[in-house]
């Protein structure tokens, strides 16, 4: 049930631990796609409207967010901007700004949120996190290999244990139209049923490829083809007889070729039912699936005539976008990561000795550790350790008269409640010894 | 001359070099933040925008960013939502929705962009940066004294050398009020004047005083004790015979006593003339001044009743904030900071050798760096050369009909141009040496 204080309907609040586990998920991500000499880009949270419209089609223009006009003009319920969709446009609108001010090619990675004004449902956000790389200016299959390591490399870092790529090709595509008599124009339809040999009875495709115009027999071939005893084997021999079918294989094997010395070989696998819904796709595709989730976590591939069409230049590119928002809840949570916990609370036991509970808290941090004073009102101590317990915090610092005087502070493990009396002095060193030692 | 690439009006793209930097700089304040026990929180964009209006005034209200309803309701030029404008009202609305949920006393840091449709100017953005820590349910001044330390530590972590804390007390400032017989109604536009005397000359702030209301005389005065010879000396004499006086020196006292242990006693002075614009603040208040810089580079205080007027609980809170825009062109630049750029590039030199230069790269990532293969269409080693120079790789991976012959990978440095033949297996460890014995 929404309260007035939950925040707006397909948006969400992060606290802590929540929070934590994201931004760590991000930056393992941002190391990975850094070491492959991909450079960050970052665009602000609009655009132009003119920017954004026209661009996603008929069903996700009505999905932008659009910002009123401002000032005077805001009576007129006009919009000017709207808050970026996807973080590809924008990356056409950068390529088009900067032009020969990039590298090139020019390799850049992207993580930020984007906006939809989407029906808000289970794991379905109006606000979300897109995670985007992409190689504009290399037509080369290299720069699709290489997009496709690292994108490899950064789920098996995210801890990610069990994953397969899916790869095919727009080209081995269309000599499969070509080899089954399939008319351009029919082409994308049934390309869209055929990808369904995944979810449906072999029949109920065929039927479905009736419908959308290939004749029952051909379409009963096509499907044989596609799901018998060794599909692959089978599908290669009827593209090698096609025009455009060896030029699919050969960008296929290839990628395979390139990705050997990073990818383990079961971890990709050729799926020539594998269309990937966009049009705009020219080359190599993949998906990324994992066991027991439905639909990809990674998909990428050649799109050389997006970046024109967006607005930018023309380019060759090729991309890839890991589903992070998916990835997130996979990621194992190590029970080690202490998210916004604390290391070292500090009692305050007596108002005289508050400055020199500030000053053992900055040994602890300058130990590395996270640690804070006590700040409430009570001066008890089973108040304060009540405290530092809720905290969960692993040592509590305790300092009153006795300890004054003879110049050491009591430092009580919180597990054990063992209490061991440190010169002042040596307070930093011991605790760094301590954290080093449970850490081990 | 803006063009049609350009990003909206006072926002602003980030390319590699500049984003790695604000990157750095929220990383480390995050790390401050943390080892102090604050928690991150991250709520959405935006919020509904009755959460939002009313909120900063009749001026504020101008500057938010409204979203136009979507689908049917478009038309009614109407809005919903609204950019958040600033990270304190977000804090409240999860302070009312989360209540005992959240630890208490809740630390809480935030960093994230905020959106004001201000005229965009040198250094004012639309779209910005707040960078702000708060603690909420607090009364204790122990709190007020950790927020300032932290301050101190990220500013320190952040590289900016010298700055000032200049602390004061709403307490202080309401003796000094009663001292002058200035009534309570009048008190804000006064102190407003008096925070000119760092601008002003005296004559021209007794001149002001005195149309806001002040008798010519007691203006006179009041300039007198505040810009003598030992004014801290003086404003104290004056506020220990008021009735409100004493407390607010008292909470100064505390406050310059607790930051001690981690604060030089120089970098934090008593100001009398301190006023911090905003009413909402109760006790302590400060700025932090650098040399060079106009206005401050933090800034933060105590404002008790402030979560409750912004529709949350009614808690004691204070908080800071680093004017994080401000501070990031002050700090100072690594040059051996290699944002954006390859350690090392792998040549290319016949489509052969491709797969075995994706496995040399990978190496080179293994051993931590930042390494790419060519992925332009040239064959020839001095274009590829040429690319390795542009992106400032350190080093060059050659690897022909040559070294395929002999197993080896030929290392080549770019700075001076000398040629190391490595056995490829020991590749790895060949470049993780490099890495460290040029890094030190």
């Amino acid at each position: 049930m929404p309260t007035q204080f939950d925040p707006p309907s397909g948006t969400r609040d992060f606290l802590a631990a929540e929070l934590e586990v994201r931004e760590r998920a991000f930056e393992i991500t941002r190391d990975v796609f850094a070491r492959y000499g991909f450079e960050p880009l970052q665009t602000p949270a609009f655009e132009r409207l003119d920017v954004l419209t026209g661009k996603y089609g008929d069903e996700g223009d009505k999905l932008i967010f659009k910002i009123l006009r401002r000032g005077e003009h805001e009576a007129s319920g006009e919009a000017d901007l709207a808050l970026r969709y996807d973080l590809t446009v924008p990356l056409a609108r950068v390529a088009a700004a900067y032009g020969s001010r990039l590298p090139s090619p020019y390799k850049r990675y992207a993580i930020g949120p984007v906006w939809r004004a989407d029906r808000p449902g289970k794991g379905r956000y109006r606000e979300f996190v897109q995670c985007d790389l992409d190689t504009l200016g290399s037509a080369s299959l290299l720069a699709d290999a290489e997009i496709l390591c690292a994108v490899n490399d950064a789920l098996t870092e995210l801890g990610i244990g069990h994953f397969t790529f899916l790869l095919n090709s727009r080209r081995a595509l269309a000599g499969l139209l070509e080899a089954f008599g399939v008319p351009e124009d029919r082409g994308a339809s049934l390309l869209i049923t055929l990808d369904k040999l995944d979810k449906l009875a072999p029949d109920d495709v065929i039927a479905e490829l009736v419908t959308r115009g290939l004749p029952g027999e051909r379409a009963a071939d096509l499907v044989a083809v596609m799901t018998g005893h060794d599909a692959v084997k089978a599908v290669r021999a009827v593209l090698e007889s096609t025009e455009a079918g060896p030029a699919g294989l050969a960008e296929i094997d290839r990628v395979l070729e390139l990705v050997t010395p990073l990818v383990p070989q079961d971890r990709i696998v050729f799926t020539p039912r594998l269309v990937r819904g966009l049009s705009y796709y020219t080359g190599p595709i993949w998906e990324v699936v994992a066991p027991g989730m439905s639909g990809s976590i990674a998909s990428g591939g050649r799109y050389d005539h997006l970046i024109e069409a967006l607005g930018g230049p023309d380019v060759p590119a090729c991309g890839g976008s890991l589903g992070i928002e998916r990835i997130i809840p996979l990621i194992p949570r190590a029970d080690s990561h202490r998210t916004g916990r604390l290391d070292v609370a500090v009692a305050v036991l007596g108002d005289e000795y508050a400055p020199q509970g500030f000053a053992f808290a900055g040994a602890a941090r300058c130990a590395g550790l996270r640690a804070s004073v006590y700040l409430g009102s009570s001066g008890k101590l089973g108040r304060q350790l009540k405290w530092a317990s809720d905290r969960e915090a692993r040592w509590c610092l305790l300092y009153g008269s006795a300890e004054h005087t003879t110049g050491v502070v009591t430092v009580r493990d919180m597990t054990t409640g063992e209490q061991t009396a440190v010169p002042a002095a040596e307070l930093r060193d011991h605790l760094a010894r301590l954290a080093t030692a449970s850490d081990a």
